[in-house]
Formats: structure tokens, C-alpha cells, sequence
């Protein structure tokens, strides 16, 4: 194993929040205890092929700790593998630029990769690795949860913290005004972020991507809550959750402009339980408001535990595997075992169980039961 | 001017943060200093004509300070004079029910009415004195700040904290993503929300409904920023915000449903200035967030000492006139100063003139100045 | 086993953030889905003692999730075994009241009792069965996070927030004034509040029970922090914090009155810290503060699930056994293994390890080494 | 009037959120509209006297909005006119310094210096321009907000809210565990933070320095709640509370160290209580917690605006003058009507009669009364 002298970090894929802890912990250990130099790669991949890079100093990411989003720039683009380029007249072009990322690491004189990101993210640092022989590092990065091989990723609790006190705001007005207030939280594949604050906010109906839902347990509960004084309701959707037997996500855009909304189940939902139950119905969608700003103890934690042990396994030389949380420990896996499966809510789990035994409803229920057990 | 010994207490219209901060102190101080009998009427002036009401006891106003929405239900209909009445057959019919909302203020045994209230709401309880010389004492409620002849309503301040930490939170992730951030907020007809947070949350582009906009000066902001290395920018937009020329607000429904949905200038904006900017594009829309949950301090402040003014006015046989913020004191003005008039922003005022010798475009520059003062 | 008809349930110890969440899931899925009375005892075993008891409603513990507290109430006192009887010319005795409670438990016509508490109320249930065959089933809680055999207890990630949000607000006061800042958070025996916040709130210095510290290198510390421009440090004491060789909690009383004070290692440090370092020292003592107020969005999921899943406990009379966080799963263990052993930050565990490497001070390090790490 | 080329700028005294908002709206404005270089004068007028300071760019100014603190540093000492300079061996002699302040002032090139402070960092601006000439204009700063000739100024909002979350937090506990809680918040010399956040908080006892308080109708409301069946009470006291006929500040060390500590009237009070209610007593001093962090929204819109108002008087030559709030405008006042008086709490003033109806105690009401009341 060769002594590491320069690192390569990078973070791909959307913001969340706890990247910078993941940045400063493993950029401070690195300077201060091993005299590693670092440098960041910008806005993902995409710096890697074009040679956006910036070392680091310490003064680089001090402060950084409480603040939301990443330093180095990230970006949903950028895979080296379709690297998609813009030609003088305007025009795009599809290429495999891997080569040139491989160039550009050997150019840069860095002797590890340090890749944060999530499930695709991840699987490009993994392919760089058996097909060019990066020696790459990963960090598990998603806000919805839903990266296999570690209990958790950070962002996640801060995404659930918002939606939660978002739902503990929409329950004072859905009260007063005897309104059923339908809440859409990230969560395209995986309801984790649904599920969670759902709990922690009191709602009355979860709807996730895992369970296809039907309207009439939905209905049912509504009616159910009215009948016994309560004329409101709080509905969580995540934003992939689908009617059973429907199609994978709803498609909404704007009648007049054509352009791609958030809320598409959401704004499905809506006329359906004004018409069915004659409540005033109101729609938020949370967006980006769950993945930005400055992240809850928690992650800011779990995010240095990553970013610590993450040089660990730089300094073991062990490539090709990540950090993850398992229990209470910061433990390393293969990268592949995080790759192409998603770690989705388990409908018969324990949470999910716990929640329907108090009464919430997950749409899948017989509509009869649902109305007797309020 | 006779006794009182049994007080009505209604909330109408929209809920804001503070409205049990009103009930509390003036049903707590009329029932322990004054030995006055409280009565709640229950969902604004609907449950006048309607006879859906509650005593209040003690130990109902008990606990209620930090609690969002109104323990009194509220709600936007229930106009007496414009009464809409439900007929066994499913069909609607609409009639003057102000006769019978004065037969069941007698019913009920007051001695007056304490209506807390916008500009409708208000309205109406004029009309109800001057046409059934009903007692009525007003207190102004607006989220959105634009009643005249008050300074300032409770529920604006918590609006514009909520929208502020939003801001906060979209700043990180539009720094990360070099994304342009559009975050609507509440505000019809008056900007004063979106101003405030606007400023509050460093936001580079304010729109609102008092400053038409063109497109130019605002796509001039957004390219003088890329010029000096800031490839992202925040935009405030007052839901009521509309183009030079342009209807009063913009139509916003679901493609495939119809659904009337918020964020209708926002979806209008977003494809433009992707299309002009080459930046990603995304849009928050905060929507009830904004007027739910616990009230802020200010709020809770504000809201005490209008209740503890109003009970004074009713005491005073002060009828007609409702309570109001002038500068540190809270006054009293006749109600009908409050109706049939908004308090809008001035465009030449003080804080837009601030807002725009730090940068901030309203919309209605010269572009060219726009890219020159940066 | 017999069927369970009347369960109850009571609070003891110290409040902690999610209380009302397990009284509530608890209840609910009780009354709703089996059809189980709940009686709850009052002002933890105390109220079995005295018979202060409530029949809990379903209206009982509606909207009681996001409050903090417990609705129960709860007390430090009422050791059965050691009761103290106030007798009617003041003074008291200490007699054991064991059978009374066995007795009034009878007389209740309970099937089972829940309790949830520490370390010491838990030992109290155990032993009310041994000795008098109670049928109980426990819930771990402290603040502390130190009860043995479950990862996490509730009200601790709360508290770590609100000690994390008070070290946001000392930063930028200490960086502004050039000040030591020294906050104490709870923690008697265990520092998992301070490790956990200081970590989450970019601390320099963490002082815990686990490791006897000595000034040495707590002034390197500051002297190494100032060489390098930074003349501002953060410290974390937790209560229970202690030097090398000394004893193990500082006594603090005000010096007038001889009442006895939070603050005790913290205002024996500053006068030292003042004179070493030559800066101004603020001492902060963060108190009931991190114990009261609503809990955060994981706190009220654990207390939900903690609920659910004694419930299923009492169910399958699994008496003698409590809930406890495995992982990602709620586990049960007998009671025992809680108690008399307490779980204690691990000076060479993963987290200290990680804070060491970022160049966090825990008071036990050679003091030259901290000068060259810096 | 001659030209502003170069502007100094100073923060002096405690710092106050909403600082960092005054100087980013007077650097911003004045180097992107007016041309005028900025320069930051560090450490309040000790950095006068010792010349250091720092050009500060745009860069300096991007981000700092939401940042509490001050970018400059602050420090409560510094007065050049009693300047403290430090020998060589050791010892500290005082002198005047003013004439080397007015000569590094020239040294600097500065046209004009705007200084950020308090009572005494305004009367030793208002000394340097009478004595020395120098053209001084003024931002009015105390988190106290006791500054004579504005309604209020920045960070108070975010003192009042902070310690305004603190009584929420404390309800909870108190009410579990039937205590009395003391929250000590700041006030000197007057009681605005603990009057406005006690009555937000819903304090059932709020003791401020303008009130000198007796402890019989303390102890008489204590009891009224126990009568009717509440056994907890919440307490603000304003550090500078006082009993009647009392020294003006109980004074408080600790007992082995002597080191001065906050919570010196608490400590007197609790004992006292403890003895005469038979309650538990729990002491919270919120301490520095109250003036450090991020401003909320009002804060950051107060000091931004009066860093714009700032600039129009130094453009318009008004030097001698600060800027106020008066209402919802800000207005400009000599500086000599700000300094040499405080703004006090009025005891017959609206707030403090409206929480007297609301059954709050202050001190001074006969006993029998307040238990006749409750």
C-alpha cells in the first residue's frame, strides 16, 4: 500500500444536508493529523473532466459545519461515462469522457478519490474503479434513505425534522378551518421521509411509494374522524406513491406553460377527496425547503463520523468500499453491495405496524375496518 | 352606556398565528377582572346565523398562547348578508340572513360582539351595526398586513420568520446547485411579506403586486451575478405579483385535472427565465406553512395587548371602533377607516428604496442599469 | 396467560422529550385496537402509593405528540420501599409502603403495569415483582442516554439539539468578543450530551465524566487556537465532568444564600481559564432548558414505537422485560439487564476518536502534542 | 459639504443580533452605489487607538446577513478617552487617548466614521466629534433595547424570541413535575427583555428593575394557582430586578471560587420561595445564549435598514445625528438625546396594565388581592 499524499473529494447528486460535515472532518483530519494535501474536485464528476479544482487550505472549511449545501458544488449531471458536451453551435453530444477523468486524476497527482454520493453517484465511482483502477472511496449520500447497506445517511433526519414542523404548523390550520391539508414530501422510490414524519407529525393517512394506495380507505378515514367530532385531516404523500394498479409516478405540468411541477400525485389527489367527502381541501409541497439549510445535530454527527472514518479506510488503502452506519457503529462495505438495489420501507416493518395501530392509514386497507376502528 | 355581562367573541376569515393570543386575554381578563361572561360563536359569522356556540370557561383559554389557528374555528364564507344555504335537494340558494344573526345575538343574551377579522370580516360587522345596530368592537387580523389604519396585524411577523428561515434554506442548496431558487409567498394584493422576507433572507429579486414587472431588469440581475462568479440567484415572488400590462394574477390549474393550484406567477416566470438564463430553474411555493403553527414572540405580544384594548373599548361602550398598532401604542380608530381600503407598499418608500441600493430588483429598472450597478 | 383488561401506566424520574409520545401510542392502540382500559397513575409511584389516579380517554392523549412533559406528571420521589410519610406535626418517616402499592394495584383491578422511567424507577418495578409478583412491563428513558441494553432513549436527540442550537449562538458571540465560552449540559455520570453536541456544535474542548481531565492541555488548547488567529474557544462540560484525582462532582453553592447551584465544574474552571489564558471566560449552564419543550421529530418517532411495542409486551406477557433500540429495531430485554449498570461514552469508542482526530480536546492529552497538532 | 470618499466604520459595546446586517447594508450601498471605500475599524475604538483595521471588499459583506456577532469584533472596553494601555512589566496605567484616535482617524484618510454601539459607545462618538471634530454618525445597538430616542432597536426580537422559547420549553417541565421555574433573562436597568418575553412565554410573576418587587404577592400567586388546583408557576426575572428597598443588583459568587456569576437574584429569590410555597424551585439563567446567533427576520430588517438610513446621513452630511425608529419609519436624532438617559419600563405604561389584567404579577400589588383575583 503507497503512502497518500493527495486527495481527491468530490460530491455528486442533489444537496443534503451534512456534506459539509462529511468535507471538513475528513479535509481537517487529513491536513492537521496525516499532512495529506486536498483537493476539491467541483460540481461532481463534471469537475473531474473538465478540471475544476480547488485545493483546500484549512481556513477552506472552518465555519462550515452549520451550513447547509456543499462547498464544492454539486450536480445531478456529469457522469464521465455519458459525458454530455456542448458544441459551439449549441448542439449536444453524447461521449464517454472516463478516460479523461482517469487522465485528469493521474494529472492532478492524486492518490485517492473520496466520492460522496448517492446510488448513481456511487456506481460511476465504482465503475471508474474496476474499469480505469481509481483507487475511489464512497460516502453514502441520499436524503430519501434509500441507500442499501447502511441504516443511515445523513440529511435524512433533517429532511424529516422540516416536514414534521411543517406538519405541526398545518395542523393548527387544517383545525381551525376544517380542512383536510395534504402534505408532499420528497421521496420518489422510498417513503422513508413520508413514513417518519408522518409519525412524528400526527398524520392521519401515509401514503408511500411501497404500499399502493386506493381511495376508499383513504375516504373512510376522513369520514371516520368526522363522525367522531373531528372534521379535519392531515394526508402525507410522498412523491411517488402511486394508486394501485396506476402508473409509477403521476405526471403534472402546468395547463398554460407546459412546465414540470412538483405535486403531481398531490394535485391528483385533491379534486378525488373534495368531491368524495366535501371537505375544502389544500395542497403544500414542501421541496426544496427539505434538503437545504443548516443540518440537525444528527447529521452534523453523523456526517464528521463518515467524513473520520471515511480517511480511515483511505489510509487502510481499502478501496472500493465505503463508510456505513450500522447500529451504533461507523462500519465499511463494498461499494457494489450499495449500488443498483434500493433500501425500501418494508410494509409489513415495524413502524409501518406501529402506525397502523394507531389508526393511520396506509391505503391499502378494507375501507369497513378502517371506519370501525377509528 | 349599560353593563355588559355576557360578551360574543368571533374569528373570521383566513387563520393567523396570534388569533388565540386575542381570545385568551380578553376572555381571561373579562371573566377574572370583570366578571363578564364570554361567549365563543363558533366558525366565524356562520355560527351567528347558524346558533353553533360555546361558553367559555377558563380552562378553555388556558394553554392556548402558543397555539397556532383559532380555537373558535374561522372560516371564509358565512357572510349574513350574502348567506348560502344548502337545500335538502343538494342545490344552493343565497339570502340575507342578517336578521336572523341579530335574533340570535338577542337570543344569546349579549351585550356586544367582539369580531376579529380582515377587511371583510370587518365589513360585515359595520354593516351589522349601522343596519341592526348590533355592538360590535373590531380587532384587524391579516396575515398579509394590508389592513389600512394599523400598522401592524399579528400573524405577519410569523409569516415573514417562516418565509425567512425557507430562504435561508434555499440560499445553500441554489449556492450548490447553481440554481435559480423561486420561493412564492403569500400576498394578493400587497407585497409586504415577500418585501420583508425578501430583505430578511438576502434575496437578489423581489416581485410584488404594488411594482409591475418586466422580465429584462429581473434576467439582468440574474446575468450580472453569473459576470462576478454568483451563478445562482433568489426570487421572492407575492403570489399576487403580475407583468407590466398583464392580468391582475396569473391562472395556475393541474394539466390533467383542473385543480386550481398556488403558484400561478411562479410557473408563468420559471420557463422563461430558464429559457433566458441557462440556469436550472425551481420553484417553492410556501403556502399554508406560512400561517399555521405557533405564533412568534411579536406575535403572541401584539396579539395580547389587542385583546386586552378591545376588552377596554367594549368597556368604554367604544362600538364601532376596533383596536390598532400606531407606533408603540395600540390605539383604537373607527372601524370603517379599516374597510374598503388596503395598505399597500409604496414603491417609493423607505424599505424598497433600501431593498434597492443593496442590489435588489423589483422588476421595473433599466436592465442596462441593472448589469452596470452590480 | 391471562387476558389483559386494565393496564397502567405511569411516568418517575426527571421528564424527558417524549413522554406524552409513549403514554399516547400506548393508550391509543390500547383502547382502539383491543379494547384495554388504561388507568394512569399520577406523579410516577407516588400516585400508586397514595392512589392518585386518572381514567384515561382517547380525548386524553389527542395532540399530546408534540408536547413535551408528560401528562401523568412525575416526580423523583415515591420509592415504594422507601416511602416518606409527612405525619400531621411535620415531620417525616421513611416506611416501606410496597404492599400498600401491591395493594392498591389490586384495588385499581390492573392486569398490568407499564413503567417508564430510569435507571432507578426501573428498579423499583423490577423488584415490585420479584417481591410481589406486579406484572410489569418497562420503558427505558433518561435524557442521559447512559441506561444499559438499548442504543438510544428518548428526549436525548432532543436535548443534544437544544445544547447544539446554544453552541451556534456562543460561536458567534465568542468569535465577536474574543472569549472563552464554556457551556455545561447534563450528564452526572455519562458525557453523551456533551460529546454528542460538541461534535454537533464544533467545539474545541469536550470534558466528560468518562475522562478525568487536567488544565494543561485545555490551555494548550487556547494558546494553540490563538497562535493560529482564532482568540475565541468553545468548551463543553458536561455536569458530572471531574479533574484527575479530584472528586467526582464539584460542589457549587451561591455564596449568600448557600443554595446549591447548576454550574459547579464550570465556575471552577473559568476563574482558572482566566488566569491561564489571559481571556475573558462567560460561563453558560444550559439547565432544564435541554429537558423541557417539544420533542424533535426522532425523539417523538422512538417514543411512538417505544409505545407500540410495549404494548405488544403486555400483550404476549412478556412481564419483567422492557423495549429497547437495537439498531433499527425496537428489541425487548428482562429489566435487569438495565439496571444497576449504566452506559458510559467509551474514551477509546468510535465518536471520541473521531472528535480527537479534528483536533477536539478532551483534557487527558499530553499538552505539547496539542500545540503541534493544531 | 465636502465628498465622502472613505467611510470608517466601528462596533462597540456587548455584541447584538442584527449587527452584521448594519454593516453589510452600509459597506454594500455605499461601495456599489456612491463609490465610497469602507474601512472596518476593529474592536470597537480600541481599534482606533491601535490602527487596526481592514479594508473591507464586497466579499467581506456577501453571506453575513443571517451570521450573528460582528464581522469587526467587538469589545466593552476601548475608550480612548480613558484608554487602558498595557506595560511592559506587567502593569496597566490609564490614559487619555482621544488625541491619538483623531489622529489615526486622519492617518486612515477617513471622511467620516460610523459608529455601531450603545449608550457609551454613542456618548464617546458624540465626545470625539465635539472635542476632536470628528464627523460621527450613529446606529443606535442594545439587545437591552433601553436606548432612549428610537422604539426599539436590532437583536432585542431575537432576545425577547429566544428567551420567549426558553419559557415554552420550561412550561412543560414545570407543570410535570409541579415546580416552580425562575428563568433569568437580561435587564440591567430595565426590564423590556423579560416584560416582553414574559408575557409571550405566559410568566404568571415577571420581576423587572422598574418594579421594586415584594415577595408577599409573589408567594400569594404561587398560591392562588396551587388553590386552583395548578401547582407550577413560571417566574422572569431581569437580571437587575430588585427587592423594595433593596440594593440595586443582588450581588452573586460562587462559594469556593468567589468568580462572579450570573443569576444573582434568582439565587436569592429561590430559597425564599422554596420555604414559603413548600414547592420545588428550579433556577434557569439564560445568560449569553440571548445575544449571540442568527437575528430572526425583524432584526435583519431593522439593521439593514438602519445601515441604509446610516449612509443617507453620512451622505447628507448630518454628523452629530443617529438614526431611530420612530413607528414604521426611520427617522435621525442627535446623538445627545440617546446618550445619559435610559428608556424604562413605564409601570403604568400599556403592557405592563394589559398582563396585570391577564393576572401577571409584578411585586408591588397588595397579596390579598392577587389571591382574590386568580
Amino acid at each position: 500500500m503507497s503512502e497518500i499524499r493527495r486527495l481527491g473529494i468530490l460530491t455528486g447528486g442533489g444537496d443534503a444536508p451534512g456534506l459539509n460535515a462529511v468535507i471538513r472532518s475528513l479535509a481537517k483530519a487529513a491536513m492537521t493529523r496525516h499532512n495529506i494535501r486536498v483537493v476539491g474536485v467541483m460540481d461532481g464528476f463534471s469537475g473531474l473532466v473538465e478540471m475544476k479544482t480547488r485545493e483546500l487550505e484549512l481556513g477552506d472549511v472552518r465555519g462550515i459545519l452549520p451550513r447547509g449545501g456543499t462547498i464544492l458544488g454539486t450536480t445531478n449531471r456529469g457522469n464521465p461515462f455519458k459525458y454530455v458536451e456542448r458544441l459551439a453551435d449549441g448542439s449536444e453530444r453524447v461521449l464517454d469522457a472516463s478516460a479523461i477523468a482517469k487522465q485528469n486524476f493521474e494529472r492532478l497527482g492524486l492518490d485517492c478519490l473520496v466520492v460522496i454520493g448517492g446510488d448513481g453517484t456511487l456506481a460511476i465511482a465504482h465503475r471508474l474503479m474496476t474499469e480505469h483502477g481509481l483507487p475511489v472511496v464512497g460516502v453514502p449520500k441520499t436524503i430519501d434513505n434509500d441507500i442499501a447497506a447502511t441504516d443511515r445517511t445523513f440529511g435524512f433526519a433533517t429532511a424529516v425534522e422540516v416536514a414534521s414542523e411543517a406538519l405541526d404548523r398545518l395542523h393548527t390550520t387544517a383545525e381551525s378551518h376544517h380542512r383536510i391539508m395534504l402534505l408532499e414530501v420528497m421521496g420518489r422510490e422510498a417513503g422513508w421521509i413520508a413514513l417518519h414524519s408522518g409519525v412524528a407529525g400526527g398524520a392521519d393517512v401515509i401514503l408511500i411509494p411501497e404500499i399502493p394506495f386506493r381511495m376508499e380507505p383513504v375516504i373512510a378515514k376522513v369520514w371516520a374522524r368526522q363522525n367522531r367530532g373531528c372534521p379535519f385531516s392531515i394526508i402525507v404523500v410522498a412523491e411517488g406513491a402511486c394508486p394501485k394498479g396506476g402508473d409509477q409516478v403521476f405526471q403534472s405540468r402546468d395547463e398554460t406553460t407546459g412546465w414540470k411541477r412538483l405535486g403531481g400525485v398531490s394535485y391528483q389527489l385533491a379534486p378525488v377527496l373534495k368531491e368524495k367527502t366535501g371537505l375544502e381541501v389544500r395542497v403544500t409541497v414542501l421541496g426544496h425547503i427539505q434538503r437545504g439549510g443548516t443540518p440537525c445535530a444528527i447529521d452534523r454527527i453523523l456526517g464528521t463520523a463518515f467524513g473520520c472514518r471515511a480517511l480511515e479506510l483511505v489510509l487502510a488503502g481499502r478501496f472500493g468500499h465505503m463508510v456505513a452506519l450500522r447500529g451504533e457503529r461507523i462500519d465499511e462495505v463494498p461499494i457494489e453491495q450499495a449500488i443498483n438495489r434500493l433500501k425500501l420501507v418494508d410494509p409489513a416493518g415495524q413502524l409501518v405496524s406501529c402506525a397502523r395501530s394507531l389508526g393511520i392509514v396506509f391505503g391499502n386497507e378494507n375501507a369497513d375496518e378502517v371506519l370501525d376502528n377509528e
